[in-house]
């Protein structure tokens, strides 16, 4: 696995103080009642997904590229594939899925939450990796591609021979914490007073 | 079950064009890659459920009731719990799940899509039902509450005595067709450009 310091445009700790506070994002978990259990489940989903997380970014890379609609963010304003674009972006793709098991959910994570959000719009699309494509992915695309998300990570958790029990606990985490990404990745899409 | 004419403010097939094309509408379908299997289980998901809806809406319901930070939307502006609102928006929450299992998705149902998610804004809040409460849903609440949706539901469908295995599928077409909702509900929360 890249070392985070060697990945280029990976600003965790560095990113710009989020709009969101910690008092929000505690709010955030209670509404989706996260529970101990949950922290523990995913602690479980770390030891089981930690060598999978490139495997997984390919699987959601390969739904994303089989649909023209999805795969022009990713592409050149004429719709040719930027090998150079994606390979720039994906080890930060990769560090992502590891940044969900192991990051404490503190100030710096809910910056670089923000910055993420910001890097799908066209306040910073592009820019990180100076790549020439589509300025703003809409919002639609980013929400309606959660089931993917969730979908396919159930069957890399079922894929280390845990019970039936731990792969469905393991995966309403796994729900609960991507639905909080999104959750906070959605804040710069629109006013603060509607979100 | 309330028969849907005699359900209070359930404006289906009345409410007005919605701004999502149906075209929008299939392209958000292949980016969940919703598939004919997810047809089929969901139609099986009807059979489990068709009896369960109510007590699926009382479960979130009280989840909600549990926080005060999500009960105010469906209290008065003081905080009193406002009981005569949150009886006439119930049965429309029970048709909800019926239609999420029966309804085709053509116009008429994306019409009304975008009168539910205007219904939670400051836009069209309180005005069904002439209720004073809260004017506005923040839709972080509103995203965040999905999983809620989503696993409580897991529950509901394994009282039936299916196999984990249609269980299982049963719930990846539920998972999928209320990221599906959720996308359409949120277009009223922004602006189209961003959307």
């Amino acid at each position: 696995m890249t070392r985070p310091d060697q990945i280029e445009g990976y600003t965790f700790g560095r990113a710009t103080h989020s709009p969101v506070t910690l008092e929000e994002l505690d709010l955030l978990e209670r509404t989706m009642q996260w529970s101990d259990e949950d922290e523990r489940y995913l602690k479980l989903a770390r030891e089981v997904l930690a060598n999978q997380a490139e495997a997984m970014v390919d699987a959601w890379r390969g739904v994303i590229a089989s649909q023209p609609h999805l795969a022009r963010y990713s592409a050149f304003p004429d719709g040719r594939s930027n090998a150079a674009y994606s390979a720039a972006s994906k080890p930060r793709f990769i560090r992502w899925v590891t940044d969900v098991f192991t990051r404490p959910r503190d100030q710096a994570w809910l910056d670089y939450q923000q910055e993420i959000g910001l890097r799908h719009t066209r306040e910073k699309k592009n820019r990180t990796d100076q790549a020439e494509s589509a300025e703003h992915i809409p919002y639609r695309y980013f929400l309606a591609f959660v089931p993917v998300i969730l979908l396919t990570t159930r069957e890399f958790l079922g894929r280390k021979g845990h019970s039936a029990e731990d792969v469905e606990r393991m995966h309403a985490a796994w729900t609960k914490v991507v639905l909080l990404h999104m959750t906070l990745w959605s804040r710069p899409y629109m006013g603060a007073g509607d979100w």
